[in-house]
């Protein structure tokens, strides 16, 4: 297999070696040596801790993203493949204190066993943690059938938002309120290319024809919805966002955050080219675009593709998706409007 | 050609209306619309401008570096093209104040010509404008001849770095001193995995073996020095710093700045692992490892491969590294130590 590491077992490690080394007034190793968590955390501290768990193998998201006013811990498992209910809940009792710990779970199956279970032996242990499910793939399941949907990159604001949020002191309560509302305001639908190489199997995750684009591929290569033909961006831009639209229309005058998240090996010039043309659609229909956020976040190794995000957020989830934040792999969120 | 677009001539377009429509605080087209400026700069303004002309398709460099402490401006030429040289004369007398401009040249055949004329058109027109040629490849010609070596992904110190010191008010002789002490205190050595599409004709850029490396590859697909079967990266990576240390020594103790630059289609888990290789070689040589920068930054395209930059700053330029910008792909620069 052509990727770079030195054995197949200790690429999940290897890689956080990279990680804490790298940024070690940010993130540090926890007691156990899967858990990233914030350097100088205090165990007992009176914020809400907010943690995930997950498979590697999509960096940044989620490891990149612990820091100041975002994940205080990520409970690394191996690649595609969800940690243990056991290692997360090791995470949660590590940062979890007196004001209880929020669990962040992205819709997948071991992904939500596992965090379930975690939380429950947490809690037998006298931790208060609450789990909050993550979903937002339009492509997954139909309108109506919400929280049967699977996370994808639109789980990026609940992190951002309910990071700031804890950061500023909001209670697990509310914490898990607002996460649900931003989840409520959030719609993505994505779009595969060409595949990665599994670093589990060194194999192209799926086949697609040379001149065919699968809508609504899962990050892991779970089948899509539709195949189409490639042609210009735009239309496969005003295809998606119409989709998306059908399924949470947006009125003109609201302000809208727009995620253009790439799979890994889509270049930026690609990414900001579908960014011109959701903005010209949304601008086109009078929708205020706000504070937009490009680049290869959620990826699924060097898989070519994207997907679109569209989220409606109210002024103070705005303000918390806007805040300063100390995390190595997120970026600034700038204020700008997109319209001209 | 399975890649994002509307057609061939708009690419660059395309990808320049996404931009600014994004960060419309940070930057605006300028009065030629291949010309990405700061926003609100003012044309008269007394620090000295900093930028640089190039052909895209290598983002988010340069244009993604557009802002506060940063490039005042990037003129941006079509693919793998640098601009003509009445293009990047127009972006120097956008942007050039009474306090003058440096125009910085990554050192390509093309980029080398268009430069020095438009530096040369410039300054018939009455403005100060001085040329600062980059190059950093040890890979692109031997020890004793860097003035003849390509520019690499070891150029972003110098943007960094110039940037952060024109927003302090260094005048333009100071900065050119300044870039050309940075530009002796860095190299860089690069590594190629798979080739990534050219935009420009829908075909593979270069073809290598399945088991092999070709080491030194230029970003453009220029020959590389040597071949090299695939195999833990932790040979690959001490063969690399190896070469790097015998064109230019560290001594034990001397701050060291690592950049590890993905090409395109190289995920994070190997450039975390690429860096950790790399942390462990300077930790075993007693060298002290500073505010490193890992991710894909230079790319050509979708390729898969990376680049090793050593740089050893002087206490002042590790504070413009480490300074704060406004810039919207350039990423903060944490202080941390790889010394654990």
């Amino acid at each position: 297999m052509k990727k770079l590491f030195n054995t197949k077992d200790r690429m999940p490690d290897d890689m956080i070696d990279g990680f804490v080394a790298a940024y070690p007034d940010i993130v540090q190793r926890g007691n156990n040596p899967r858990v990233v968590r914030r350097t100088g955390l205090r165990t007992k501290q009176d914020k809400v801790a907010l943690l995930i768990g997950n498979g590697c193998g999509h960096e940044p998201i989620a490891m990149g993203f612990v820091g100041e006013g975002l994940l205080d811990a990520n409970v690394v498992g191996d690649v595609f493949s969800a940690p243990s209910a056991d290692l997360i809940a090791e995470g949660i009792e590590e940062v979890c204190g007196k004001a209880g710990a929020v669990l962040l779970i992205s819709r997948h199956e071991g992904d939500v066993i596992n965090g379930n279970a975690a939380a429950m032996m947490a809690q037998d242990d006298g931790f208060d943690v609450q789990p909050l499910l993550m979903y937002d793939d339009i492509s997954s399941a139909p309108k109506g059938q919400e929280s049967d949907r699977r996370g994808a990159a639109g789980t990026m604001f609940i992190y951002k938002i309910l990071g700031a949020a804890a950061e500023s002191g909001m209670n697990i309560t509310d914490l898990v309120t607002l996460g649900e509302s931003v989840r409520a305001q959030t719609r993505t639908l994505g779009a595969a290319l060409s595949p990665g190489v599994s670093p589990l199997t060194g194999e192209l995750m799926f086949s697609l024809a040379d001149d065919e684009i699968y809508i609504g591929m899962g990050v892991h290569g779970e089948p899509g919805v539709s195949r189409r033909k490639v042609g210009p961006v735009r239309d496969l831009v005003a295809y998606m966002v119409e989709e998306i639209l059908n399924d949470k229309p947006i009125d003109a005058n609201t302000p809208t955050v727009v995620l253009v998240n790439g799979s890994g090996g889509t270049t930026m010039m690609e990414l900001l080219t579908v960014y011109s043309e959701v903005n010209t659609l949304l601008a086109g229909m009078n929708i205020n675009n706000v504070s937009p956020m490009i680049g290869s976040f959620s990826t699924t190794q060097e898989m070519g593709g994207f997907s679109i995000s569209l989220f409606t957020p109210t002024p103070a989830m705005l303000e918390y998706w806007q805040a300063p934040h100390a995390s190595p792999h997120f970026p600034t969120i700038y204020s700008g409007s997109g319209a001209s």
